[in-house]
């Protein structure tokens, strides 16, 4: 089964904000075993938008689209598509209800806008949007489906795990879709292709195995489409065993959750608690243990000590450590690990100091020059990482080492 | 001038990766007057890479694509374009030896994979990739540019900045594209656009108007294409000036500039300083305003006070008015951001307390709400919000929110 996803809207276009939905709707259709053909991003133009699905229905069984749905003039789509499947609109008394609720709860009244949203396709099946006032709808035309979906991230995702994937199950007969990647470490690209090339080559013809490369990094992806998981997946397992056997010394480990859902898992199985000083990564380690639902469980505290006050005040640091050694180095990574440890109760805690840039660096601390402490009840070190020139680069890189390094200790 | 940006590789299809390139390149040629009529990703494939190119080059002027370019045998863009344009492949001594002296400075021997990289189609030119080993290739075809980049985002990046826009400046008459954006806030999208209809209804044609709603805030766009940039902006500035004489209160700034920008520049400006108190937005506010280069300036401290423990040992909450009046109250609120205002040190506080969910709300407090508190020399106070019903929309919600909520306060 094949699917082509479309996003529409010039704010893609003109790069004013990055396309995440196309990622999201990718995953979830490949989870369930659908192949994405293509992935394509269009303007708010009636042509453009007719041009794309007549292609689209050509070369997949399923269009999956996104944007286009707001009550104002610039969205096109609802009635772009009602047109194309010559149909007429309705106005739908369940979803103008669901609006005109939502819109009081934030004391909004109801107009002729909002009631231009509650207008549908005859010819569709309303999916409802729990979270917004833009209806989903779903097409079915010559054995072919089209969904329509707001582009708003939150709602769209709601409607694809609800309703959409739910329905694509019942309506056609879909087989698996398997990947798996082997993580490699310390073998560059071409060497590591060189020393596995025999093992590539034999590969049954239905494995297809692709490269990632990334700083010291190389993942090995093995995926196969459209067939009998159970068997596949014994089949990779088989041939990954075999790889070992060639790269023994550079295999770090599979990928399947980020690795903070593996330290949430783990801190929530064994009841443990958690804590985290930032400095340099400025919230985003906290951010991203906390955006996942149970954190509270065990995330206790975290403390963005970017003056050198608050590492001293908020968490215990000696100041003398920061005059004699600096507030990016080692001594002070571990006291504000301890520190954040000792304030919040918590069993383990992490922390970040660094220079983020893109000033503030020296000759002996460049900009990229991140500390990253650890506390736990035996332990208390910190270990020095080089993240990078570019100021997010560095924030999402020592976030994901402190993460990393937090793992490697716990797991 | 209009352009096509393909991005190629199956970790995009299958959502293993997000695609940054797309967007990075979208904002190059945009801000060099180029259109971006369509984005497409795709995967390895000579067919698909052979269709998508065709259908590219009967609509745009320029063709830019990335990815496919490594050693390995998955990667084969590059033999796909040779043969495409009926080329053949040469040696490219220069290229080689770059590769080299890369390779050298990681200890890792020149193997033939590497030889393959220094293999160029005889028709291109080759664009020097001084950061990486797969070069770029710049093709004409029939008054068209073909333009092929290595996926790796920060090659990639340099290639589009030092190499290819130069070169498309030099080889096309290129015109102009101006955006610019108001920023609005406190109206909600519908009732906006029915206040603004006559404005709307009566701007030149060549003035397109987008509205770009998020939590609080509409932005609204007017672009225009291909034009003289001079006189558009001038009459761009004097259609805000109209709207701002409809919408007095309601704006809160020009272009891209996020809230937290506007913030983070009146801060810096005045000398101010900030502290924040977060408990349902987890560390989102804190790293919104340390992502910004010279936040140190002003950001003192953030505490993520997840547990109420930390409530009362870090901010100096009151046990009695958790026990009494709920951690998820105007109260609590309150003392949080006063606490973070005073272990701090800083000027201004902001906080919030609230039920993210899944789980956690009652009748009385149903998930989605959020108390926000302010704390300045003056004055605190807290504010009750409704952030919706999602985790991830709670949190950006609420710190969207507090965000303008202390904008509203200090501007």
């Amino acid at each position: 089964m094949k699917a082509t996803i479309i996003t529409i809207g010039d704010e893609i276009l003109i790069g004013q904000i990055l396309d995440t939905n196309s990622r999201y709707i990718s995953r979830a259709l490949n989870a369930h075993g659908i192949v994405v053909a293509e992935r394509t991003s269009i303007g708010d133009r009636r042509d453009q938008i007719v041009a794309t699905l007549d292609r689209a229905l050509a070369e997949s069984d399923i269009v999956i689209i996104t944007g286009g749905l707001g009550p104002t003039k610039d969205d096109i789509t609802k009635h772009t598509l009602c047109n194309y499947f010559g149909s007429i609109m309705r106005y739908d008394e369940v979803e103008a209800e669901h609006i005109r609720t939502l819109l009081a709860a934030r004391n909004i009244a109801f107009n002729e806008l909002n009631r231009g949203q509650a207008m549908v396709p005859e010819c569709c099946t309303v999916l409802h949007n729990a979270h917004g006032t833009a209806p989903g709808m779903w097409f079915e035309h010559n054995g072919r489906v089209v969904v329509s979906l707001p582009g708003v991230p939150f709602e769209m995702q709601h409607l694809i795990d609800e309703e959409v994937m739910p329905r694509l199950k019942a309506h056609f007969d879909l087989r698996e879709i398997v990947h798996r990647t082997m993580i490699t470490f310390g073998i560059a690209e071409s060497i590591l292709a060189e020393r596995i090339a025999q093992w590539e080559d034999a590969l049954p013809e239905y494995l297809h195995l692709a490269y990632l490369p990334a700083p010291n990094v190389v993942r090995l992806r093995l995926s196969a489409y459209e067939v009998e998981g159970k068997e596949v997946r014994h089949e990779i397992d088989r041939q990954f065993a075999t790889l070992r056997t060639i790269i023994p010394d550079n295999i770090a480990g599979f990928e399947d959750a980020s690795v903070e859902e593996l330290v949430h898992n783990i801190l929530i199985e064994r009841g443990d608690t958690l804590a985290v000083a930032e400095s340099c990564t400025g919230g985003t380690i906290a951010s991203k243990f906390t955006a996942q639902a149970g954190a509270s469980a065990y995330f206790l505290c975290g403390v963005v000590s970017y003056s050198n006050e608050a590492k001293c005040n908020v968490l215990g640091v000696n100041p003398r450590d920061i005059e004699q050694y600096g507030a990016v180095s080692e001594q002070v990574a571990k006291a504000m690990a301890e520190g954040a440890r000792v304030v919040s109760g918590a069993k383990f805690a992490i922390s970040t100091t660094g220079i983020a840039g893109p000033t503030g660096g020296s000759a002996e601390k460049p900009v990229g020059t991140v500390w990253i402490g650890v506390a736990t009840p035996e332990k208390n070190f910190a270990v020095l990482k080089n993240c990078g020139t570019d100021r997010s680069q560095i924030i999402s890189r020592a976030t994901a080492y402190a993460i990393a390094l937090l793992y490697e200790e716990i797991k």
